[in-house]
């Protein structure tokens, strides 16, 4: 099963268009479990253990197992590993040339055995090419990202009047997306915007982060997001999850967090 | 010692405005060496002793190490330890948000212990920040990159008639290099385009890759990027230095190839 098979069969058996990010930060972490990449390890596999029923995805973002040098690798790679049932879509961000990025497609996909990734457009067709050929995993570009600096470049009106992440949404759409493969990231912070792209995209994932801590409205985002027969959104959450409860107890609050938000979306969705 | 006042001190030192790009490609590597992390860990630091005398900065890209999971990390980290002189710019091209941004800048700059670090500038100002505030460490801010598809986003013409390279060096010159610590990426491959950028940045470091491989013109490029009573160009190499033999001699063959570089790139200083 190529990625999107594998999402759309995790989110008709969870009914669920959460997606978890793991985030593992190490001042936020259970005061019960190590500082260290055991601790990260045993804090996200217990996060994936109570939610893998709740959710259609659960994402990764590698900058905090990174901060741990090699060992955060191996835990890393370890979570990966785990095979729960929703699919691993690897925060990197990557983008870089040629041969280096068959470099970073290597230790996604293979190496790490990712199942889908998020990438950085900068760089051009051909940086994100050697990710795209692979044709059964996902990749999902930066469009309009959720922070108050994505105005800087993303929002840059270009000569035609458009603003520079429309454009970045029709080149996905157009040109990067022959495999069917490619998702577009939005950020949950700017409703509008979101329904500007899903206009320009009516059929292509969009993964949007930002919801919780970040301030990102879950109805706006799904009212905005969610067009077509079949809803094309996944709403990720990291630290309204990931931190519900910093005692022993912190899995099972995860959980009900989870499953809060899980109906949460739902409901938005039958009300849009 | 900041990262500025190190490598002007090994420019001075080694009379070279050369940087070797650490790419270790397994199906490039010497015959007799393992396709392992310890087979990339033996090649790069023979490369690296063969040239410290020659060259000004030593890049390695994370993508081949990251290849190479966890224990390709481990090889990163005993590389950058060596400290053998020239500091590591650390080719890793991020950009994240917020804490994420904070988790990378200590993976960057506290657990591997790079001198610098190469960013992308798509999300904007608050993604850099995590790392610019190193005002110790160098930020190279991605450009106009040396690769055909940089013309996809890095050239798009902007309602005011710049193309958005432009405008992000401009960024980077009035808002992101507040401590001093900030130079551009800017490709080889576009002599004009890296004079545009120096005219209007006459005093940022520019990091130029794409000379050799990927067919970039060492004088042109002198020519267009060294204004100044002091030259503010590092030029990066790679292949032409790392693959110059793939017998049990390529590190004289190395040592050879890079010394022809800084001599070639000295002569193109005194004659711009």
């Amino acid at each position: 099963m190529n990625f999107r098979e594998t999402l759309s069969t995790v989110v008709r058996r969870n009914q669920s268009w959460l997606c978890v990010g793991l985030d593992p930060d190490l001042a936020r972490m259970p005061d019960h479990l190590p500082r260290d990449a055991d601790g990260i390890y045993a804090f996200c596999s217990a996060i994936m253990d109570a939610t893998a029923d709740l959710v259609c995805a659960f994402k990764p973002n590698v900058a905090f197992f990174e901060a741990l040098g090699a060992a955060g690798w191996t835990a890393l790679e370890r979570l990966v590993r785990l095979r729960l049932g929703p699919p691993i879509i690897l925060d990197a961000k990557r983008g870089d040339i040629g041969s280096t990025a068959e470099a970073y497609a290597h230790a996604v996909f293979t190496t790490l055995g990712a199942d889908a990734v998020t990438l950085n457009p900068y760089l051009g067709s051909d940086a994100l090419e050697p990710f795209l050929r692979h044709a059964d995993r996902g990749c999902f570009i930066l469009c309009k990202t959720s922070n108050p600096g994505s105005r800087d470049l993303q929002d840059a009106r270009l000569a035609d009047g458009r603003p520079l992440y429309l454009a970045v949404a029709k080149m996905a759409r157009d040109h990067w997306n022959t495999h069917g493969n490619v998702g577009l990231v939005v950020g949950a912070t700017h409703p509008a915007t979101l329904a500007e792209i899903r206009r320009a995209c009516p059929d292509m994932l969009i993964l949007a982060p930002g919801i919780g801590a970040q301030g990102g409205d879950l109805e706006a985002t799904v009212r905005a997001a969610a067009a077509g027969a079949e809803p094309r959104l996944i709403v990720n959450v990291s630290r309204a999850v990931l931190y519900a409860d910093r005692g022993m107890n912190f899995a099972a609050a995860a959980r009900t967090a989870a499953r809060q938000l899980r109906d949460a979306i739902n409901a938005a969705l039958r009300a849009a």
